[in-house]
């Protein structure tokens, strides 16, 4: 039996725009793992392995279920430790400060340029729970997110601080990619999945690395769905 | 002939805040590496071993003269392989990613605190080069600089994102430091030595991690000189 993803899906099936979703499907291919992905709405609860956690991603691995994406990549290195996700434990911390950093800043200046979008894009049986859940999370209605200004300045002046690293390395990761290439072009996963047309011009030598993100796994990411 | 630092001193010589002058001391004491530090000031760059570069940190070691904190924890790495600051070119990235976000946002945040401070230490000598040099840095006046309100909280809310890593690993590093954590150990020490009480409380787990930080090579950088 294969290993299979929990991952959310709009009204399209094939739309999958989730950022930790994507971060897992980027470590499982990394482990060369066969997986399968299992969509999921956002309000049925009944449909996810936990209905009570009521969250994704989470993959179940023959009798194994596991949940959150920073959970499954170390569980991932330690069932299979080939090719390491996170070859130190300091790669392994390194990895959180890049999640703590698309936590602070780059989700707070993209998010009100996804979210009107997503809920044009979910299932109708999803678009209530959406905007409530969303609506209670910015404390803003989706309408008020969708009219922010600047928000795409603010985006890219939010991706400067990677072009210090990724002006002196190929990948986060350094010549390879790691888990934190993989935490942060997740992130990147969600703008680009959620509209048709680039939202955002990234700052060379960033924009550079998306493009090596995407051709990655035989250009897995690449190939996604956008919406038309 | 013992391995040299050339650092940042205020009119008191002991009085050493630069925050990478402290990461190369701290770098120097992770190889256990025997060095002397050359106080300088910050005017007369003829006292620095390259005046036209004309910054510090800059170290010499035997006929060799590494320039750049960066760059000198590379050449450390290679001349000194054991007990490596960075133990996987990943390692090094995530240096570079920590050392970008402190030039973002701790230093914006902490910076009008200290500027009229540095100012009143620096040497007779040094204080009209330091005005006119950080006036042009940050277009305001060193008075219009120390009026800035609110910045103990921005300082507060730009070290959140430590939280992260330092929630599950004890250091930046993971189990022992490393490069990531001098960096940006190196970066509060500039305001630890800048003043004599300190000028922001640091979220939980940061301050257990500041505390550990202060701790190591047998308190080093705890026993260094603040301002009375």
């Amino acid at each position: 039996m294969s290993l299979k993803l929990y991952d959310l899906a709009l009204a399209d099936p094939d739309l999958r725009p989730s950022p930790f979703c994507w971060m897992v499907k980027f470590a499982l291919l990394h482990k060369e793992l066969e997986f399968e992905t299992i969509p999921v709405g956002f309000a049925d609860k009944s449909q996810y392995p936990d209905p009570e956690y009521g969250r994704v991603p989470v993959i179940v691995d023959g009798g194994e279920t596991v949940k959150d994406s920073a959970a499954i990549a170390a569980w991932l290195d330690r069932k299979y430790p080939d090719n390491p996700l996170a070859a130190t434990d300091g790669e392994a911390a390194a990895a959180e400060f890049y999640r703590a950093w698309v936590f602070a800043s780059f989700f707070p200046a993209i998010a009100p340029m996804l979210v009107a979008r997503i809920h044009a894009l979910a299932a109708e049986e999803d678009k209530s729970y959406f905007r409530k859940s969303r609506e209670e999370r910015f404390g803003k209605t989706i309408e008020e997110l969708a009219a922010t200004t600047g928000q795409k300045e603010k985006v890219e002046a939010s991706l400067q601080v990677l072009s210090a690293p990724l002006g002196r390395y190929r990948f986060l990761g350094g010549h390879k990619p790691n888990l934190c290439d993989y935490t942060v072009m997740g992130s990147f996963m969600w703008p680009r999945l959620s509209a048709a047309e680039d939202l955002y011009e990234a700052p060379q030598p960033v924009a550079a690395w998306m493009e090596r993100m995407l051709d990655l796994f035989d250009g897995y990411a690449r190939k996604a769905k956008r919406p038309s």
